[in-house]
Formats: C-alpha cells, sequence, structure tokens
C-alpha cells in the first residue's frame, strides 16, 4: 500500500466537508486503537459519511486512487477487526454519522436502522413503539447496529432469539464498485438464488459497507423469573435445559452455567455480593424465563418445572428470585466473572462453540487433556450452555509466574482448547469473531474448504482489496 | 461445450459400477424433463453416487476433463432446475442413492440426512423418535432433502418453521475442487465470517453438491385446531393476523387467504365439496394452531381469539372444524385451488412475494393495474398472507382465445405483476426458484446489484462452470 495520494485526500474533504473529513489527529487518535486496548494502528483520514451516497462516493473514489478503507463502528469489538493496520495508509470510513432510524412499522414490529445507530438508541425506539429489540451485550452504549451486524453480535438473549443473523430481516450495502444491494424489505420467502445479504451478516466490513439494516422487534416483557439451580454437572445441567425447553418453550430467554470455582471468585472479587445459594456445589446454573402477555405466568411456568426437575434429582437446590432487584443481582454475579477472573491473575481465554448436546464432553475433555499434559494447570469454563458457546479459562499453574508461564506454553494450551472444540465439528470463534487479533490463528486451525471459501468470496465481492485489510481472511 | 470423452465416461463407469452409471436410454429418459413437463433435456449418462466419496471423485473427474454435471434429487421442481440443457453433452448426477439418515439426535431433536433421503421418509424418521420434521409440501413422495435445500423450499407450514433456511442446521457440500466442507455441526454460534452454508441454501446447485444436511426438529403436535374465517379484505385479514399473533403467538402455524371466487370455483370443479360458510364474503381465510403438550388447547385458544377478533369488528363469519375429517377436508378446499384455476382455462401464474405488510396493497394495485391496461382482463390472488407469498393469476377476457391473448400479451401482463412486486422490495420468485424457467426473466426484471453478486458468486465458487449449467445465473 501507498499512502493515500492528495488528490483523494482533497476530493473526499471537498465532498464530505469538516464534519465528514479530518485529517486532525486529536481527533483521530481515539479511534486508533481496539476496545481492549491491545491493538494499535494508524490512518491518513477519518471520513464519516452522513448518507449512503456519501458511502458510494467514499467507495467508488478509494477503488479508483487504490486507497484502503476500515470500517468503523463504536470501536467496541473483541478482537480488533475495526482498527485500521500498521502503517497508516488506509482511512478509516466511521458509519457513526449516519444515525437515522429510517422507519418503524408498530403493526409488524420492524424497525429500519442506519448503521450508526446505538444498540441502546435502537432498544429505546423500539421500547417507545411498543416493542423489544431483545439482543443487548455489554458495550450496547457504544456498539452501533452496522457493527453489530457485521459481526453477527451474540449476548446473553441469543438461546431464545438467535444472533444478529436471525434479527436481521433486510439489509442494505454499499458494494465494491459503488452500486448498492438493497435488500431491505422483509421478506418470509425470496428464491431468487441464495439470500444475498447473508455475505455481510459476520462478514467483518471485508466484502462491502453496511449502510442500513431491517431489524425484527419482539413482544415487549411484562413479567420475568430468574431463578438460580445448583446441579452436580454440565451433563446434568444440559439434561435439565432439555427438561424446561420441553415445559417451557419459547419462553426460556436464558441459561447459563458456571462452576463453583467462578462463584468463590466472584464473591472473593466483591465481597458485600451475597451467594444465591447457602451450600456448594459442583455447579451453579442461571435460569430466566420471561412472558410478554402475562406479568405472573413467568414465575409460575419456572416454578412448576423446577419442581418437575427437583422430583427428578435434577437439581440440588433452587431459588427463585423474589424482586427484581434479586434477580438482578443474580445477573450481577454472572456477568461479575470476566472481572473476577482477571483479579485472580493471568489466564488464557477463549470463546468458543460447540453443538450443545457436546458441550459437557467438551468441558471434561479439555480439562482432562490439560491437567494431563501441563500438570498443575486448570481450567475453568462457563457461559451459555443453551447456546453451546462456553469461554474457556486455561490457568498456569500456582506456583509458576503467570505471565512466564502463558509466554511459553499459552499457545500450545490454546491449540488444546481449539482442537478440543474443532473436533466437535466446532467454533474457534463463538461470539468475537476474528478480526485481527484470531487471523493468523484462523489460518493455523481453521478448515480449508472453509478459508479457501472465505478467500474465494473476498476475490469476487472485493476484487481490489479495498475492505477492512488485515481483518478475517486469513 | 463439447461430448464428454469416452476416456472420461469409461473411468466413472468403472469408478461408479453398474448401479452408479448408466447410459441406458430407457433408464435416462424419465429425469430428462421437468416435473411440469414443459422442459426437456439431454444427457450424456447417467451417475448416481452412493457416498460422499462417490460425489467427490465424480467432480473431480467433471473439472480435469471439462464435463458438466446437472444436479438432481426427486425431479420436482416447479422451474426445471434439475433438468439437463438441450444439448446433451453434461451429465446428470442424481443424489437419489445417497439415502442414509446418518444420526438422528433424540435429546437435541437433530436430523442427520444423506441428500437423497424423500421427505416423506425424513417424516417418517423424525415422527419415529418423537419429533416432526415441519417443512412439508405437495411433492413430499419425490422432493429429497438436498433438493429442499438447494431450492430453500417452502410449504404451507413456514409462518411458524421458516422456509428450509431455518430448519437447516447444517450442511456437508462437496466443492468445485473436490474437497469437502464439512459444516454439519449444528453451532448455535460461530463467527468465522459469514456463514458458508448460506451459499448453498437456495443455490439450486449452481455452487456446490450438498451430500448430507443437519435438520431441526420441532415437538411433535398433539393438538391442532382449523378455523374457515370470512374477511372483508386483504386489509382486514391483515389486522386479523396481526390479532391471533398477538394472541396466540408461534402456535398460529398457517395463514392462508382466499377470495371468493376462488372458492366458488372449488366448488365448481368439485360439486362434492362443502362450503365451510354458507354465506359468500369477498375474502376467506384459512387458520391452523397447533400445540405440542396439550391436545384441547389449540382449539380453546383459538376459539377465544376468534372471539375477539368477531367482538372488533374483524371477521364476519368463522367456523373451527369440529373433527380432524372437517379439518382436512377445509385443507383439501385450499389444496384444490390451483386444480380449479386450471380447469377454468388459460391464466398467467406468478408466485412472487412481499413485505407481510405490504400484501394488502399489492393485491389492490395488480387488480388494478391489470385491468386499467387490459380491459376485460382479471387477477386472482390467493396464498400464504402470513409469509407474504401471493400466488397471482391474471385471466385472459372472458370473450377472447385465452391461448392467443396470453402469447400476445401475457409477457406485458407478468411485467405489470412482478414490477408491482418489485416496487414493494419484493421477488419475483418466492418459493419456486429460479431454475432454467425464470433465468431469462431474472435477467430481465431483476436488481442489476444482485444479479453481479450472483455472478461473482458463481465465478468464486465454480470457476469451471461445471455446476448446472444454464440453471439460476442470467
Amino acid at each position: 500500500m501507498a499512502a493515500p495520494s492528495s488528490a483523494l485526500l482533497d476530493q473526499l474533504a471537498t465532498h464530505l466537508g469538516p464534519r465528514g473529513f479530518t485529517r486532525d489527529r486529536d481527533l483521530i487518535r481515539p479511534w486508533l486503537t481496539d476496545w481492549r486496548g491491545t491493538t494499535h494502528g494508524e490512518a491518513a483520514a477519518l471520513l464519516s459519511p452522513a448518507s449512503r451516497e456519501d458511502v458510494q462516493y467514499i467507495v467508488t473514489q478509494a477503488a479508483a486512487h487504490g486507497a484502503q478503507l476500515t470500517m468503523q463502528g463504536g470501536n467496541s469489538g473483541m478482537v480488533a477487526g475495526a482498527t485500521p493496520g500498521p502503517d497508516g495508509d488506509g482511512l478509516i470510513l466511521s458509519l457513526r454519522r449516519m444515525t437515522a432510524i429510517r422507519a418503524i412499522n408498530v403493526e409488524a414490529g420492524l424497525l429500519v436502522a442506519e448503521a450508526g445507530v446505538i444498540l441502546a438508541n435502537a432498544h429505546d425506539a423500539a421500547a417507545a413503539a411498543g416493542w423489544r429489540f431483545p439482543l443487548t451485550l455489554g458495550g450496547k452504549g457504544s456498539a452501533t447496529i452496522g457493527g453489530l451486524v457485521s459481526t453477527n453480535a451474540g449476548g446473553t438473549q441469543v438461546l431464545r432469539h438467535g444472533t444478529m443473523r436471525g434479527l436481521t430481516l433486510g439489509l442494505e450495502v454499499v458494494l465494491a464498485d459503488g452500486s448498492i444491494l438493497n435488500a431491505l424489505a422483509p421478506l418470509a420467502k425470496d428464491n431468487r438464488g441464495p439470500d444475498p445479504k447473508q455475505l455481510f451478516i459476520g462478514g467483518e466490513g471485508a466484502f462491502g459497507v453496511i449502510t442500513a439494516a431491517t431489524l425484527k422487534l419482539v413482544p415487549a416483557i411484562v413479567g420475568r423469573a430468574v431463578a438460580w439451580v445448583t446441579v452436580d454437572s454440565p451433563a446434568t445441567a444440559l439434561v435439565l435445559l432439555r427438561t424446561l425447553d420441553g415445559a417451557i418453550g419459547a419462553a426460556l430467554e436464558a441459561f447459563e452455567i458456571l462452576p463453583e470455582l467462578a462463584l468463590a471468585h466472584v464473591m472473593a472479587h466483591n465481597p458485600a455480593a451475597r451467594r444465591p445459594v447457602a451450600d456448594t456445589a459442583p455447579w451453579h446454573v442461571l435460569i430466566e424465563v420471561v412472558d410478554s402477555t402475562d406479568p405472573d405466568r413467568a414465575a409460575s411456568r419456572l416454578t412448576s418445572a423446577l419442581a418437575t426437575a427437583l422430583d427428578r434429582g435434577l437439581i440440588g437446590d433452587a431459588v427463585i428470585a423474589a424482586t427484581e432487584a434479586q434477580a438482578q443481582a443474580y445477573w450481577q454475579l454472572r456477568d461479575s466473572i470476566s472481572l473476577a477472573e482477571r483479579a485472580q491473575g493471568p489466564a488464557i481465554q477463549h470463546d468458543v462453540s460447540v453443538p450443545v448436546a457436546d458441550m459437557p464432553g467438551f468441558i471434561t475433555a479439555v480439562d482432562a487433556r490439560i491437567m494431563a499434559t501441563f500438570p498443575g494447570a486448570t481450567t475453568l469454563s462457563f457461559g451459555h450452555l443453551g447456546d453451546g458457546n462456553v469461554h474457556c479459562h486455561v490457568r498456569p499453574p500456582g506456583e509458576s509466574d503467570g505471565a512466564a508461564w502463558i509466554a511459553a506454553y499459552g499457545s500450545a494450551a490454546s491449540d488444546i482448547v481449539y482442537h478440543c472444540a474443532m473436533a466437535l465439528g466446532g467454533s474457534i470463534s463463538a461470539e468475537h469473531g476474528i478480526g485481527r487479533a484470531k487471523r493468523a490463528l484462523l489460518g493455523r486451525v481453521g478448515d480449508p474448504a472453509r478459508i479457501s471459501i472465505l478467500r474465494a468470496m473476498k476475490a469476487a465481492l472485493d476484487p481490489h482489496a479495498i475492505f477492512n485489510p488485515g481483518v478475517l481472511i486469513p
């Protein structure tokens, strides 16, 4: 890559105006480092188009001048997928100014949002219309719709409502030749070949620039019930999940598991917190059931289903939050795991997925193989059992210098985790994506057929490689 | 295309054996004509691989020798997508011998079926395991899983369970270079870039050879309720749909509309049939509600929801089938429309979709524009309101020679229908696909951005154009 020509920069500055174009280092700097603070890049300019037509202009000019564009939304991704490369020759294309909610269909439960709409604002717009946009995650105050679609974001409500793939009913995309794919209309049936919007959902900006999306809304919640339950193993937790699924079905909104050690770490990290159940137990499960028509039904259905589970000997103890504050306290325990684990010292973190049915076996297999290969090292797995998504931490032996151990053995330990997942047909990235951070990993352990498809798609849709260089494609 | 060399044919004959290779005209002939009987092709040989490895061998040899393959399942498609070209130089690749059900996971509700498994057999296998595979359609006795995935088949249960896209949780595909994409594992979360299996769902065999699929099963039905209701217009029918959706939600399994004229034609065609309601009404709605836990709940919920709708003045008359035989009789009326319409004489048929919210406006607009452009011509629209999928027939003026009128004006009349759909972001093929039959149409009226994506994908995934020549890609 060569630096962008002054002719290109002048044209972009003129067309986009001062709000849409800057080379001011102070204005650009916040967008050069990823959210985790581990990857730093440089950029010749920050482009902030206000419209789809602006994006078309930028893409056309970039293609004509051989310049490269790094797409960016809220810059809150976990794998540096929105961070420009180190050479400083590329341009950041920020969608943050495209914040219009173009339409809300109150009857159909649809919301058409531009790429720069922040998730929390989409939540508010849906709520104001009497609906709910169910996908939510920690970065909801900064994550944008364009970024959420591009990373096929998940979060805690995937069990019932799916990832962004299931919630994205339509998409508008600027293609590499500057033309527009208008696939915003929400069609339940459309058999003009494969669904083109699927190329861009989870595409990490490597295949086109998403400028707007039609989102599916779901009925607002009028009642919810949250329970904390103990079980003897992940295998029993899976039987419990199937039991609740049969009894409660689509109303089951979350099913999270964590081992006793994770709860102990959370308690150590926050001594003011209270254990939901007094006795220790091998594993804990956090369950949420919701209802959109009756304020009390979620609690009565969950109570009845847990009574059945107790009768069958599936669970040790169970409490249902009596108040909304208590429900939030249960969730707070779950949401504190990452922080509490970090406070325990260095560990290698993995965000993997396997088929739900294989999750208990995966947790057991990883634990056994890590302990056998690295005596003294331990694993701690927790996460979204209902989605087959486990966050698996490998911790160095207690007596070791953690950082030095990770430097020496971390990669080999990670490969054990990834190979255990892939042996079950699982994924080395369940919800965080590939970005820059996992690109080399994908090249090393990824399925060759998938990688060849990724490369073929990239060559087909972005033949001059102007979109998101260095991201996703090994 | 040149005829396949005798060297290639000899190699295939040797490798595949007599059950897997034939040039016998009597054996090939049934597979040279499409299901509707309107498109005829020729083929140098019929290949019937018994395994994924056989398919890999065929694809590798075809690529090496520059031969072309026409993929075929049950040969029951509506657009000649599985019919070989007229030149006779290509080979038919039939998946009908790959009939293994590789696995059923009774706990998780999953079925892994090879491409040649016939839909009715998949239904039976699911039922034997205590589950249900919900997608069904008229050709279930011949349609295969591979063909259903390749055409993203719909049918009558899409409202609740979606098309094949939503029911296909995993896929195994032989790619053009002979390698295998193994994406059979059902992962709820997987963010290694875009979902590769989406390239082949609805891909009509143009991008790879589907050899197996992991299918989602749903709980078996223990109770169902079927109602026949009259309304004054499609707009009111849409309000009724929203009302039922709010009250019954996911249990609403079908919502079909038809005009009085369609019912009158059905009665004329089959004088033994009985009208569900005595009085005529502008429009009729067929509604089905199911339940998987309680045999009586579907009927009580539907009764209660219809009482609300009656109170609100949405419906004129309503009857709920008192027996299973009556329920089947209601469905029989709906399923007889195509036959009854054919008996009325020639008409131009269209299978289009629009956003559900736009369906009433579409029906009105098409009717008005056809009548204004062609005085005396009439339209008749019926179909899956809940899916935004309307089957729209245009009938020549009563006094005209129908066939001659269609020859003269049919194309112009069709363009009105298609442009009305596309103006709403709709599709010129809702559930039948493109195949050979609509390929020229797609080229003429299709969105250029979509067509360029289709062509780019084709060049990327099938660079030597060995898969399904003449199908889908304009």
